[in-house]
């Protein structure tokens, strides 16, 4: 620890995670800011909505131009973070228009998805600038993905932990925990001071007991069961779309105005863009309808399957959260807490990372009785299976 | 997740944890509190400390007798949850009184040993009483070391992730996250029932900026080149004292003694016992003298170097809480958020457990600003290198 050598190390991963940490603030600064122009133009008009054939025909072509698979998105950078893949220098720019293309113009989808590769792409760019060898490809994504998350969302712990328990379950490539560290904590700093808000929620803390525990046991296992559903709908549908409409513009088209069609029937809004509404409703308010998570589901299914970009992750909130305000009450807890325990027990089943799982549920909810979070992340871990949003995702152990 | 195999295993997992978890927290509680009985019994008279070379005589003579290796300690227990090494059913009794004597008779040492080995031996019992096969013990291990620690401290979910992770570093075998959180929190339940009380200190939130991440970032530093000198005096005491003295009766006298002396020619006792008294008055006062965690550090080494028992935990507590509330206001931090971040981070230091020590930091003091402790946290790792108080913990990554 002492010696020049380790000196030399661990200052150029403190440099590296701090310039990249700064760098992809900044852009996930501005993306976040034109992400909140994009909801405001599919919010507050009527006639964006109907482009969203439009803007996925766009899209499918920027990704043709661009020679990026379609499919893919998260699983590259997951790869890539394992070092087994390169990142194309073309991935940020794109997945950062299509992704406000997607949200602007009604397509019902995340953002993370954008954060992630956009990070995972800067920070390859700042790696090779730096004359950094591919052995620290690995160590790159992931600082790069730290950064991305953390600008986006604004939860610094969570974004650093994701990005190390992310591309194998089990195994936390720890080498990597400071400059993670150092460029998640650069990157929240700078995003929040462009004005980004991180998701933040006040509930109110009861005392645990047996009973309680009980409680969000039932519920984090019904939330591992969903997790399954909502894992098995994702690629359904997607892998549904692609063999009825093999030709990917004719597949965005239709899937566009399947999820349009959709919207005029329901008459609401509501399960567009990301979903922060429904998880605001259901975790401030304690209120969601039982179709919500349902419908939020389809939707996000039919918008990223036709070929629209963003991710799955801030849907998956909003269907945790619907789904655990409506079916927490039946167990006997208040609707708010079950929402909250909800949706993070249903990241951790769709995602298979019980400690990002946990730490969200601390950072987003200000360690509100974390034993019931901890409980009921534990269950859905356990009864998720090996089923996940992210193919590419190794499993280390078995999960029993 | 639907088989009937799947059910009957997770319904085991479950099972398993809950018993555990209730055995251990009912011992666990005994033990806090007879703890609390020695406790007084060193504090609240003159002469129990003069009966320290006695004590020690017996406590030498117990590990005799069930022969089990006097050094070891936890080492064996960590090897036990890998599955390399069966547990002698002795050793929870032996290592119960073992601490007693010490903590009575006016030792320096901690008692995470005593839950660790308590529970991990106990846990033992269950699974051969319950017929579970051999290929069970690690999971058996983790499940009592969960419970021994959660039923002790009262942190459960530290007490959870710190027998997953303390093992083998960077490897999380989370097939034993269920029933490790089962048990936890069962432990942690009934020992609160049973009246221990949980190490939990109130600190005031300041909003981090980038001149807090660097005062963090630097006291983390300290605390890693410290937790090397922590570890280093610990077994080069234990090592020293061993050479000088090959009989153990002779070594555990001499050792005592030295701590008697010690104690009297400082006219105190406040390095004696597992510390928290050091702890509250760094944390809770913001005052601690510069020479503390130095004596802390001897004493404790001393004690434990001449075949005490009980463990280097609370005293690494202490020996980091004293540290930073010295240190960190010469850095520009108060002194009570620096001592807490001195704690959490020599702990790191000295376990080279990462997660573990952060939801420690979480947990004792109520998620308060949790960034810094992940600032300090993860430069502490990097700095400590591969030193660490157990000789048995694995590295699965180079650390950088």
């Amino acid at each position: 620890a002492f010696s020049g050598e380790s000196l030399r190390i661990n200052g150029r991963g403190l440099l590296f995670g701090l310039v990249v940490g700064l760098l992809v603030g900044v852009w996930g600064g501005l993306f976040a800011r034109l992400l909140g122009a994009a909801n405001h133009l599919r919010e507050g008009t009527g006639w964006a909505m109907f482009l969203l054939p439009l803007a996925g025909l766009l899209v499918v072509w920027m990704y043709r131009r661009g020679g990026i698979k379609t499919a893919g998105g998260t699983d590259l950078i997951i790869q890539a973070a394992r070092g087994e893949q390169p990142v194309s220098r073309l991935l940020a720019p794109v997945i950062f228009a299509a992704t406000l293309l997607t949200h602007g113009f009604g397509g019902s989808a995340g953002r993370e998805g954008a954060a992630l590769q956009l990070g995972g792409s800067l920070a390859e760019l700042v790696r090779k600038g730096g004359k950094l060898g591919a052995e620290f490809q690995d160590l790159a994504i992931m600082c790069g993905m730290s950064a991305g998350f953390s600008a986006v969302f604004g939860s610094q712990i969570t974004a650093a932990l994701f990005a190390l328990e992310i591309s194998c379950v089990g195994i936390l490539p720890l080498g990597g925990l400071f400059p993670c560290v150092v460029s998640s904590l650069a990157a929240g700093t700078v995003a929040r001071a462009m004005g980004v808000r991180a998701m933040r929620f006040y509930l109110s803390a009861s005392t645990p007991d047996v009973l309680f525990y009980g409680q969000v046991l039932v519920l984090g296992i019904a939330c591992g069961l969903l997790s399954i559903l909502v894992c098995y709908t994702f690629s359904g549908v997607r892998a549904g779309l692609a063999r009825l409409f093999p030709n990917p513009y004719l597949r965005v088209v239709v899937g566009s105005a399947g999820v349009m069609v959709l919207t005029l029937i329901l008459g609401t809004k509501a399960y567009l863009g990301t979903g922060e509404a429904l998880i605001a409703q259901a975790i401030d308010q304690g209120r969601a309808a039982p179709q919500d998570c349902l419908l939020k589901l389809l939707l996000t299914a039919l918008t990223l399957g036709a070929g629209l970009k963003g991710g799955e992750i801030v849907p998956c909130f909003a269907i945790g959260a619907s789904f655990g305000c409506v079916v927490g009450p039946l167990l006997g807890l208040p609707a708010p807490y079950a929402a909250a325990v909800g949706m993070v027990s249903l990241f951790c089943g769709v995602t298979n990372c019980p400690l990002t799982a946990l730490m969200l549920g601390f950072e987003v909810f200000f360690f509100c009785n974390p034993g019931g979070f901890l409980m009921a992340v534990a269950a859905s871990f356990l009864v998720s299976g090996y089923s996940g949003l992210y193919a590419k995702q190794k499993f280390a152990f078995s999960k029993t």
